[in-house]
């Protein structure tokens, strides 16, 4: 009969644009938070304002980093700068990290061309990876974007921009299956995948 | 190699605590809230933090009501008060309201009596419960908790507080849901169905 008080609808309406969280998980998470109280909501609302006040892109790699710490990433001493991995998403780059197979920095592109989405290199910062194509520094570059339409297009854009540099440009291996996020892939096929990619020109 | 910056944590943290958010799950929302800025992070930020201020248990039905406002339930003037619901969940009594076969009054447990999780009749607001045991006031209470053990026990508790008020007490239909073939009905709802037919000329 009578429908929802405006908190809790607003509420609903924010858990639902959430990713993989539809109208009955929402309902589900919202009576949760209610049912926990203050002290749950609370939890989750200073996690989020610590997300929105710490964090902040890399210049360098682009990753998420505190932005009162250097980058974990590009500030280990142990990478070697002279490799570096292009991938999609700061997601992608902590899978690839975890698998150990690679200890070259990293690039995130945030995305991957789409002209449908109206997502071009600027968008992605295809200028700022140009700016490192720098021959004395870089030995190769492994792009790691996914085998689907856009990842391949991303990929062939940034091995135009690679080409005549003389910078080693390489695809991570095949064994990442066709149409597949790298969230799916086991750390097993994916380690195998770098360890086995292919030079590509 | 590297860990994740600590708000990055303690934010895969709180998001794995929800209901049906695993830890890959936490992982797509964390990021698609970092790439969507704060503008959508503030969005969920705002939406909890209007929750835990504005909304509060209605302490008629105990169902969540908006702090400035009536109950939508309570006061609702179509009701009729000699009848009363009592439900697990705020979400149960939604269910319930939405089917427009009940226009009753509710109460809200907000949970099973459960000894093994420490669930005791004062956490399920039973004593408030007996005070709205007025025979003057209701001719009958309508126990919807689920057909489960501690459904079960909560709703023979219940019962014990009802017998002897010369209130009647029933117990929500059990039988084969609308749509389901009876292949997917367990034997004990099969054979609770059939003890609990029903004439239909």
């Amino acid at each position: 009969m009578a429908s929802f008080p405006e908190p809790i609808e607003s509420a609903l309406k924010e858990l639902s644009r959430l990713p993989g969280v539809g109208k009955k998980s929402a309902m589900r998470i919202l009576y949760h938070l209610l049912k926990g109280g203050s002290g749950t909501i609370e939890g989750l609302e200073n996690a989020l304002r610590l997300l929105k006040e710490n964090i902040e892109k890399c210049p360098l790699c682009r990753g998420y980093k505190e932005k009162t710490a250097e980058c974990p990433i590009c500030c280990d001493p142990r990478r070697d700068l002279g490799l570096l991995c292009v991938v999609e998403s700061t997601q992608d780059l902590h899978l690839i990290d975890s698998t150990s197979a690679f200890n070259g920095s990293y690039f995130v592109l945030h995305g991957l061309l789409s002209p449908f989405k109206g997502i071009g290199p600027e968008a992605l910062g295809l200028e700022e990876l140009r700016d490192r194509l720098d021959p004395g520094m870089l030995r190769e570059v492994i792009i790691a974007t996914p085998y689907t339409a856009e990842g391949e297009a991303t990929s062939s854009f940034i091995l135009s921009m690679i080409e005549g540099t003389g910078i080693k440009a390489s695809r991570i291996g095949m064994g990442i299956p066709i149409g597949s996020d790298l969230s799916f892939v086991d750390p097993e096929t994916l380690s195998r995948a770098l360890s086995g990619r292919r030079e590509v020109k």
